[in-house]
């Protein structure tokens, strides 16, 4: 097993989101710095939308961080929709050097670890890493279009329509200390109305992996904060974890359990997509760290792999968990 | 338009390949290192056929260069299929930190540009990267099911199937020296039987952008091979280029058309596919180059970053093409 902990010297120089309208109706909507009630930001396919949250979300935070996109030496991206077109169409006007990735739920992670790394080694002075989701475009292509109406199990998360984008570079107020790639772990699940616990085996990798090659303890942190485990997978995290001996339900919080109410707001175990932990992360719990509201913040993106072909074919579920280690 | 160029002093440790039958019955077939008559590599789909190809290379790769599994840092691996699930498969039991990426065509540029910056400026010791496309899985996902026999355009490329696996870092003989990421570049193709063209304008972005940057020219060069442009692109490209001043046609090469013959072999416009750039740049061009046959290669991976739905939804084609300046 890996231990490599990539440590980092640079930092958030900005970032935005922008959601749905179910988002925006959620605990922390208005936190979010755009949103659109019909979720279709003026774009006659959902597919379009998607990349036109992605568009407005980079412009959001160039604007917030005064910048140009000339200002910007690379773009990482990446989404859910098949060839991840979402990013392809979203961000080909800016003309900004762009790798393409596929990090399933976890690309926000991905995307921020890579522009981490290469900003802190001075490769690049400033990158960017943008993603998104969009329910009707991920409900129609990896279960049923939303329109059928299909019932949906208690396991089950409700893609997040929404994107975020973040601006990393030196002399901003978030720092960005540490990062650890997952590594993809597979342990049965091959229920996708289930994908909490397909990814939980993975962030148990990761954390356990960080904890110990770096001496820490979850009492270390303010927050230790998943991608999209929501209700079902942050109840087994908490117990597996409990199992290597750390307790961590004191500092554990998701991104799929923040962006909605369990109680009013229908979504089952909660919100999921790369478009949950984006856009929470770029408008709540960063702002958050930059104020000193918290000091020391463990991410753990998370993301399921698998494909609907995959699960047709027999394959149960890979998951993996990007961490990175935010401090104000 | 920005001209970056990445200072890189890391190298190929080593490189392997895996190809279908069409790929070995091609004029460089011998050159591969496996291959499998049926192309099915022992599995009961194509899908699982093409993870098991990536399997295979990466094997094969660690093997040649005496490494174990435990010995790479990270793993940079992509593929065409939705979700990125050949790959996510295909890596999954190496247990190796994952960074997942889709740049269509140009996935191999786009996992050794990154291996090789981050091994160069020693975040990791070791990086790999592994890429694959299935003519099978991709025909069906792409465009029909090959059983159809459907009847295919004369600008229609072939996808190749085969897999390329790089381990990169110190100590290699083929010395990674430069990378230029690609600028997304679309210019109104639409035809999805026709990504030479749709291709081409992003090569000459970078290809231009490179040499204004560096001060070369054309003539510095053994030769400039691009991933896939085929016969279409390749004739597009060398007009295009002599348009922006630069004759590249006597250094000009392009894996679609060396790994297959155009006279016996029925591919119409040439190879394509993640695997087309990756088998013959791990198994023809790099131990060229190894050998000094070759002394100074600029390598162009080519992508097409559309979706079958992108297509059907009226969208043209965007291209990129990432640069990497290989050296004996």
């Amino acid at each position: 097993m890996s231990d490599k902990i990539i440590k980092l010297d640079t930092s958030v120089i900005a970032s935005a989101s922008v959601v749905g309208g179910r988002e925006h109706e959620g605990p922390i909507g208005s936190f979010f710095d755009m949103h659109d009630p019909d979720d279709s930001f003026g774009m006659d396919t959902w597919e379009k939308a998607e990349s036109e949250m992605q568009r407005r979300a980079l412009s959001t935070a160039l604007l917030k961080g005064k910048l140009k996109s000339h200002d910007i030496d690379a773009l990482f991206a990446g989404d859910l929709l098949n060839q991840c077109v979402g990013s392809a169409y979203g961000m080909l006007a800016y003309g900004i050097p762009y790798f393409g990735l596929y990090g399933a739920c976890s690309t926000a992670a991905e995307g921020i670890m890579l522009a981490a790394t290469l900003t802190s080694t001075g490769i690049f002075e400033r990158a960017a890493a943008v993603t998104s989701s969009h329910n009707c475009s991920a409900e129609r292509q990896y279960r049923m279009p939303t329109e059928y109406g299909g019932q949906r199990a208690p396991t089950a998360q409700w893609t997040v329509t929404g994107a975020g984008a973040f601006i990393v570079g030196r002399g901003g107020d978030v720092k960005i200390k540490e990062a650890m790639p997952g590594i993809p772990i597979e342990k049965g699940i091959n229920d996708a109305s289930n994908m909490g616990a397909a990814m939980t085996p993975a962030v148990i990798s990761t954390l356990t992996r960080y904890f110990k090659a770096s001496g820490s303890e979850p009492r270390d942190f303010d927050m230790i904060l998943t991608g999209d485990l929501g209700h079902e997978g942050y109840s087994i995290l908490c117990g597996l974890m409990r199992v290597e001996g750390y307790d961590i339900s004191h500092v554990l919080c998701d991104c799929g359990m923040m962006i909605y109410s369990k109680e009013t707001q229908d979504v089952h175990s909660g919100g999921s997509g790369c478009g949950c932990s984006a856009a929470v992360l770029a408008s709540y719990v960063l702002p958050k760290i930059a104020r000193g509201e918290l000091r020391r913040v463990l991410f753990l993106g998370t993301g399921a792999m698998m494909s609907p072909s995959s699960l047709q074919q027999g394959l149960s579920i890979p998951g993996i968990a990007h961490l990175l280690r935010f401090e104000v």
